[in-house]
C-alpha cells in the first residue's frame, strides 16, 4: 500500500451564501463537508487511480470522528489516523453565488503533545513496513516539532520505503536536508526554499539541498521537473478553468503512483499533469473524476532532455 | 421538573478573526461552542436557578451528537432530544476583534420527516406527564408543519400543564389561537402578530387572539405585561452594555420558573427582567452569572396596576 501522512488533518466544510457582507446574518444555502489536508486529499485521488491507500496522521474530538468516518467510507483508503486529546480543526469556504469569490476561516490545529507525538511516530514505523511509498504533506500542528519531517524522511529510507515530502517553510528546508526522494513544491515554496525566483535554476539548487528530484508545480505553466534522470517540463492542455484548489495534491498522487509503478519520469510527470488538470476542472475542489483524467492524459505535453550517463 | 422544546437546536459556534474581510482567508484565534437553540438557553439559565430541566426537541448527524454531549455534562438539564435522520444545524458567529462586529453564518435545519415528527409527538406527550411546565421556543425546521405549537400547546393543557409560547411569525399565529398560558414576545414579533406597533395597545390585542398573558420583551425598555390579574412594566437598572443576544430565552426562564414556583406577576417579572439584564452583561451570550442575577433583582423597578376583580 501507499501510505499518506497528513499531520494537520481537518474538516473541510463549504458553504454557499447569496452574497457574504460582513455583520449581517446569512442564511447558508447548501453545506458541504469532506475529510481535508493536503495527505487526505492525495490519498482520495490514489484511491481513484486504483492504488491501496492507507492515509495516517491525527484526528480528535469530534470532528476528527467525522473526518475518520468519511474517510473509513472511501473505497480504496484505510483510516490509519492516531488519536490526540485536541480537536481537529475545521476549515469554512464561504462561496459568495453572486461573485464566485470565496472567503475562507480556518481554525487553528490541536496541539499535539510529546506523547501523542511520540505514539505517532511508532505508528508510522509500524506502517512503514507494509509500505511501498510514502507521501509526507501539509503543514504542522502546533506542538510537533519543525523538524518532524525530516525525521519522518530519514525513517522512510532507513525503512528502504521512497518518500515525498510537500510542505512549506522551514518544515520544508529541514526536510529536504534529510534528502527526501522528491519534493513537490509550488513556485512560492520553491522561491522561499532557495531564494530564487528563476524556476530553472531554483529546481536544480533544491536538489544541491539534499532532493533527489524536485518536481515544482507552476500553476497554469504545468510542472518542472529535475530529477537525477534528466530534467522536463509537463504542460497541461491550454488554460484551464475552475477551482486549483486541491491541483497540487492531485499532482502529488500522480508523482507517487508514478514511482510506485516505476514508470519513466515523463510518463509520470505525464500522469501527474493530467490528474492536476482533472482536479481543476472538477465541481467539487480537489476530487478527480477518472474520466476527464484518462481523456487529459493524452493533452499534456512533455518537453525536456536525459541527463548524459 | 420544567420541559423545554426545542425542535430546531444548533451548535452555536463563535469564531475570533483580526479582521473579517470577503474573499481573504482568515486564521481563526478561537473557537467556541455551545448547544444553542432558543429552548435549550432556556433550559441552562433554568439550571442555573437550581430547577430540573428535561430539553427536549430534535437531534442529528455529527453535530446532533455533539450538542447531545454537551447538554449531558450540563448539570440540571436531562437530554431527552429525539433523533432525526438529518444533521443538527451550526451557527457560526464570527466576531470581528477590529471592530467588535459580528457576522453570522446559519445552516439549514435538518429536514424532518412525517415518521420523525409522529415520535416527537408521542416522546413530548410522555414527558408532559412528569412536567410542570413546558416552554416551547424557537423556530420550526424544514418538515414540521407550521400548526405543530398549535398541537403541542393543545397537548400540554389537555395534560394539564402550563404552557409558555415563544416563537414568531405563523408559527406563532397559530400556536396563540389554541390558547397557551403565556406567550413572550419581542416588540417585532409582537407587531407581527397584531399589527400594532403600539406596545401597550399590541399586548393587549394578543390576549384577545388567544395567549393568556403577554410578556413582551422590548430590549433597554424591559418587560410589558399584559394578564388577566393585572398590567405591570418591569423595567431594568439603567442602559446596560453587552450582548442582548440570548436576553428574551433569559427572560423566559424567569417567567417559568416564576410561574412552577407561584410568583405573584410583579415578582415573576422583576426575576425575568434580572435574568435578561444578567445575560446581557455576561461575556459569553446567554450565559447568565447566578450572582450578578441576585444582585441586579433589587435594581429592577415593577409599576403597574391589578385588574380590579
Amino acid at each position: 500500500m501507499i501510505l499518506t501522512v497528513t499531520l494537520n488533518t481537518a474538516l473541510d466544510i463549504t458553504y454557499r451564501v447569496r452574497s457574504l457582507r460582513p455583520h449581517a446574518s446569512h442564511r447558508v444555502s447548501d453545506v458541504t463537508e469532506r475529510p481535508g489536508g493536503k495527505g487526505l486529499n492525495v490519498a482520495r485521488v490514489l484511491a481513484v487511480l486504483g492504488h491501496e491507500v492507507t492515509a495516517t496522521g491525527f484526528a480528535g474530538g469530534a470532528t476528527g470522528r467525522v473526518v475518520q468516518e468519511r474517510l473509513t467510507a472511501t473505497p480504496g483508503v484505510v483510516d490509519a489516523l492516531v488519536p490526540v486529546a485536541g480537536a481537529t480543526r475545521r476549515t469554512i469556504a464561504v462561496v459568495d453565488e453572486r461573485s464566485g469569490d470565496t472567503t475562507q476561516l480556518n481554525e487553528p490545529g490541536p496541539t499535539v503533545t510529546p506523547a501523542e507525538w511520540s505514539a505517532f511516530q511508532e505508528a508510522y514505523a509500524d506502517l512503514l513496513a507494509s509500505a511501498s511509498a510514502v507521501a509526507l504533506c501539509g503543514s504542522l500542528p502546533p506542538g510537533v516539532p519543525v523538524g518532524a519531517y525530516a525525521g519522518l524522511v530519514r525513517a522512510a529510507k532507513a525503512a528502504g520505503v521512497p518518500v515525498l515530502l510537500d510542505t512549506s517553510g522551514e518544515a520544508l528546508r529541514r526536510g529536504v536536508a534529510a534528502r527526501p526522494d522528491v519534493i513537490k513544491p509550488n513556485a512560492d515554496e520553491l522561491a522561499e526554499l532557495t531564494g530564487s525566483h528563476e524556476p530553472l535554476r531554483a529546481t536544480q539548487d533544491a536538489r544541491r539541498r539534499g532532493a533527489l528530484a524536485v518536481v515544482a508545480s507552476l500553476g497554469t505553466e504545468g510542472l518542472l521537473a529535475a530529477t537525477p534522470e534528466g530534467r522536463w517540463r509537463a504542460t497541461p492542455p491550454a488554460r484551464l478553468h475552475g477551482n486549483p484548489t486541491g491541483a497540487g495534491d492531485a499532482a502529488v498522487a500522480g508523482l507517487l503512483s508514478g514511482l510506485v509503478e516505476r514508470l519513466p519520469w515523463p510518463d509520470r510527470l505525464t500522469r501527474a499533469a493530467a490528474l492536476s488538470a482533472a482536479s481543476v476542472l472538477a465541481p467539487v475542489a480537489g476530487e478527480v473524476d477518472r474520466g476527464a483524467y484518462e481523456e487529459l492524459l493524452g493533452r499534456v505535453a512533455v518537453t525536456g532532455e536525459v541527463t548524459a550517463a
